[in-house]
């Protein structure tokens, strides 16, 4: 049960987003921009990111929906997310992205774990400036969503269903009509 | 050194923010929304959340950044914001706010750490559902701000002059205003 009093049949962060709009709404432009508007980093190697760190931070309901958004832009390859959550070194993608992951590891743990070399090896593979920072607040972006999940004790669907059904409508639209969407949901509109 | 080439003589979390626009906006938002915006947590109380949490993250510039604006809200009493720092268990602040360090601290570590009898305790204190969602919030945003501005090694004074100067002028104007003040930093405007 969670900690708080949270509109009822919103599972994980969408419980918190209608519970209190007033932070819903820059949590969510925050995610619009860094997984969903146009970039260079493709959409599923930058869900990608975001679910390594939430497995990493053992968060049931961010590394479910975020693992489903990396399948659904990677035409529906599941065990390649699987592949990455486990071990991405040996994982089946780009040499840019595993070092980008291993920055992402280090900041999980902490910030200063970040080295020199960690970031070298991302620019010879290619890496930008821009691809390096949105990985560092990626991977800074989801220890907060995933303790703002947890820390509030929201509960999380088990059916992996769930899951994939909501990934295919946050893969089309973003995550920008969240906040209006949980209000509606609160309101039964 | 930071990692990526930052606009030149920001420090901390501003180089960032100069450097990417598109999330400084819904960064700052959420530091409005938490911190500065009318709530029924003092601005103090919540600074020193931040504050308290950021020291745990051992983030130098964060911790001093917003230790100075604890202290700004608390009358100048920077002998508190240490208090809290070291062991707010005996610092001189209501039970109410104790509690919601304890909470704070526990998110520091990870969601799952905060218990029933933590938020139990906060309640007794007088905490409402708000003031707990927003403690855990506060203390899983610097988990997020601390890992960005320690993930791209940025850079920080060592003035605590320079601290209390910027810490007033934030007080004053809240945090809207950053994106609009780096970018004119940045060109020169």
């Amino acid at each position: 049960m969670p900690h708080i009093s949270l509109p009822e049949g919103l599972p994980g962060i969408r419980g918190p987003f209608a519970f209190r709009p007033e932070t819903a709404k820059p949590l969510c432009e925050l995610a619009e921009v860094l997984l969903h508007a146009p970039g260079t980093l493709a959409l599923g190697e930058r869900e990608l990111i975001a679910t390594y760190v939430s497995s990493r931070n053992d968060c049931y309901f961010c590394q479910n929906s975020h693992g489903a958004l990396a399948a659904c832009h990677l035409d529906g390859d599941e065990q390649l997310v699987l592949d990455v959550k486990s071990d991405f070194e040996h994982a089946a993608i780009s040499e840019k992205l595993k070092a980008l992951l291993a920055i992402a590891g280090k900041v999980q743990v902490g910030g200063k774990n970040v080295t020199t070399a960690d970031v070298e090896r991302a620019r010879v593979h290619g890496a930008t400036d821009q691809e390096i920072h949105d990985t560092v607040l990626i991977a800074a972006a989801f220890c907060m969503y995933n303790r703002y999940v947890d820390g509030l004790a929201t509960w999380a669907p088990t059916d992996p269903a769930k899951y994939r059904e909501r990934a295919a409508k946050v893969a089309r639209e973003g995550y920008l009509g969240i906040p209006v969407e949980v209000q509606a949901a609160r309101t039964g509109a």
